[in-house]
């Protein structure tokens, strides 16, 4: 099959019937108004046996009446009437389907009974279905979206993100987007009809908008499968993934949700680890590696340079490095005599190397993103906000430990970077608009720890897999 | 010992002896300001050999000509100094001193030398030394604070901190109170020269005005007294541990910092599960236990109903629960016959309980609250912003999810309920306000998790140790 040919109209397609679309409020009404908001309105055709007018379109009684090529049908009819209607679908040709209404697989025996029918249906006309229970996709290069989302989601960027529920893929990019990354395609794959998870990576694998992908998944359409085209795509690009399911009482939940049956989890933990791609344990961590991902090169090593005006922050990202597969080594003596000149007494010279309040944080951080002996670097900035509140501006966090925000902005090193500001939720707030995203900002010591760990474990990979 | 008469002028001093205070801007100048700003001018002599005024205080020479009794002295002179300092106070028969200043064991053999010479000295006057290296203390109750910190920091509440570093005190006080958390008493406990966790331990176990006690550690000055004192503790109040130091290299960072030998982690981790007190595995963890034993009953089971409408959410958190100790049961064929009454046919009824867009959370979410078989409650809320950030003012998490924000407010539930609010940062600041504190708020499903676990974990070590 060529992926890329078959799976085009989803994302760029010639002419879309928007089967179901309505005249009261819900998904019938809201999205032909999406499209033509996006440019969309020469190319959206709508289809409802009541005809009449939406939006300023005319409404088609049928599929047949549309009197231009239509490869792309979206199907927002109540569950009951979806069998039919995508027979009348692959009647009319239309290759590539999304089915957005409930009410299948996820919905006990009824469900099970009806999604099995629909799926006949669609392979009897050798028909591409994203969903059912899903709101489809999104194509920030060409603003071609059938859900609505918020106006930044529409900024192009380099991420691809498969989700399989809806909500999910709507949090996922609402939360990216906040830290200033952008996607360049999203897929929410619901019960998996005919497309799933293993064509959608082959797609983006070949997306030439697609830099990095991460996938939530609740259990693959086909383990074996899955793991080949894994492999294929992660000397390429990153893959991030979250699987839930890791329990049984989890995977029976992910059953009820989206009908997916989710297998023994360390069969998928060993894949992931044996393919490469990058398993992230929670919502947060997930979130993180696509920052992370999304803004960082690899390291070359594993070896962690840590500087911070606190030692208790310090110890506590040095124990979650080692915990992560990073190392923390000493400086180099080069390094250290640099440090020590102008140094006061009391300044340890080690790795963390904590600065405490002498001044030297600009210096220092300088002569550790240059040393070769770092791979990445970690800085850790703790500042009581009793300290600052009242001068906030003069003093700024850039200013102070970095020597201006140019430095962040132009980001001149070869090596992966990230900062935690671990102080009030109004500095770390305030010092992340001007920081990313180029610079992900966290705020504790232990998340982009995390991130450094996760970039390593590619890195790693990829160098044993050559 | 008597600690709690021993260490009393540490929080409520009669006279407090002010060495070092100074003209010039740092912690001499602001301090006696703050002194006076919160009622404490009356009590407060500040020490300097070149006299004058300062803040309208006059200054005296030395500790003899201070015309009042002192039961508690402030040292901010250079390290070089302390000594001698510490000599004069112990002769004028001040039996309390707090020493601000750094230069001691966390600087290299020098201050080694001079940490132990100073502890010689301490020890010879019978004294009880909090620091060096430090900030000192907070006392709400009585606006007794020893640095700066915000204005929010002194309104009086249950939760007890120690920390060994003040910068780490200080990030502590400000976490928790942006999530209406406020605190007993503070303490930053700096080198330890003679006054360690343990005395304030003992000290907070007997303080009526505090519930819960957390506390930051790089190491204990005694494990085996510490062990004694925690078991001590833990069957009347909570304790939460966040112990860095966990791997060498973190063990290696902490020597540098405040001089502690931290010990080998498994021995802590055993003693920490073994007497009750609740380990925190990183700052974020530490921050979320507070949060929730500060707010919630203890559960007096482990079975967790969570109420979702996402089944992914809903899938994460419950991973996370079986990992941590829960259970996440079946509904009861009562709840579940009351859950299906009026339910659409693709609405499951299972647990976690996934109400989909049905309109039936409210409803399903007194009936689990109310439910005798279910110990805990988590609510998983993921609405994606765009459907309704054009009605906010009639679209709140509060009506729209629990009936309003009186059950919120009121609790009149006998277990712990937590949420999350896996949305835009906009809904989740926006909820948090009105649900706070009696209520924590999340944005991940799997961290308000791990708070229900770590409630439990402390509940299940006391019913096992009655």
């Amino acid at each position: 099959m060529d992926t890329v040919k078959s799976l085009s109209p989803f994302f760029e397609p010639n002419g879309i019937a928007i089967v179901g679309a309505r005249s009261t409020p819900g998904f019938g009404f809201g999205l032909p108004k999406n499209l033509r908001d996006h440019g969309w309105a020469d190319k959206t055709y709508l289809v409802n046996p009541n005809g009449g007018t939406i939006h300023g379109y005319p409404v088609f009684k049928t599929l047949k009446e549309i009197p231009a090529p239509v490869d792309l049908a979206v199907v927002l009819v109540p569950a009951p009437a979806v069998p039919k209607v995508l027979g009348e679908i692959g009647e009319h040709g239309i290759k590539n389907t999304i089915i957005m209404s409930a009410g299948f697989a996820e919905a006990g025996e009824e469900g099970k009974t009806r999604q099995a029918r629909a799926r006949k249906i669609a392979l009897s006309y050798d028909m591409q279905v994203i969903g059912p229970n899903c709101v489809g996709v999104v194509n920030t290069a060409n603003a071609f979206c059938t859900t609505e989302v918020m106006p930044e989601a529409y900024t192009p960027g380099k991420l691809a993100v498969i989700a399989q529920s809806g909500v999910f893929g709507q949090n996922i990019l609402e939360r990216v987007n906040e830290y200033g990354i952008y996607v360049s395609k999203a897929v929410t794959l619901g019960n998996r009809l005919v497309t799933n998870e293993i064509h959608i990576l082959d797609y983006l694998h070949k997306d030439p908008d697609t830099d990095t992908i991460a996938m939530y998944l609740e259990g693959s359409a086909d383990g074996e499968q899955l793991r080949h085209t894994i492999v294929k795509v992660t000397p390429d690009k990153p893959v991030i993934v979250l699987k839930s399911g890791r329990t049984s009482e989890g995977r029976a939940a992910t059953e009820s949700h989206t009908g997916s049956l989710s297998g023994e989890d360390n069969l998928y933990d060993g894949m992931f680890a044996q393919t490469g791609a990058i398993r992230a344990e929670t919502l947060d961590d997930f979130t993180t590696y696509c920052r992370a991902f999304a803004t960082q090169p690899l390291p070359k090593g594993n070896r962690l340079g840590i500087i911070t005006g606190s030692g208790s922050m310090g110890a506590l990202a040095t124990d979650c490095a080692i915990k992560n597969g990073l190392t923390v080594p000493p400086l180099s003596k080069r390094l250290m005599a640099v440090m020590k000149e102008g140094a006061p007494d009391w300044m340890n010279t080690k790795n963390p190397l904590d600065v405490g309040p002498s001044g030297l944080f600009p210096r220092a951080f300088n002569a550790m993103m240059e040393d070769p002996d770092f791979d990445m670097i970690l800085a850790v900035i703790a500042v009581p906000y009793s300290a600052v509140r009242f001068r906030l501006t003069e003093f700024t966090i850039e200013d102070f430990f970095f020597g201006g925000t140019l430095p962040l902005k132009e980001r001149k090193w070869e090596k992966p970077f990230m900062i935690a500001v671990v102080c009030h939720e109004d500095l770390v707030s305030n010092f992340r608009e001007r920081a990313e995203p180029g610079t992900p900002v966290f705020n504790t010591p232990e998340q982009p720890v995390r991130a450094l760990a996760a970039l390593w474990r590619y890195q790693n990979w990829k160098n044993n897999h050559k």
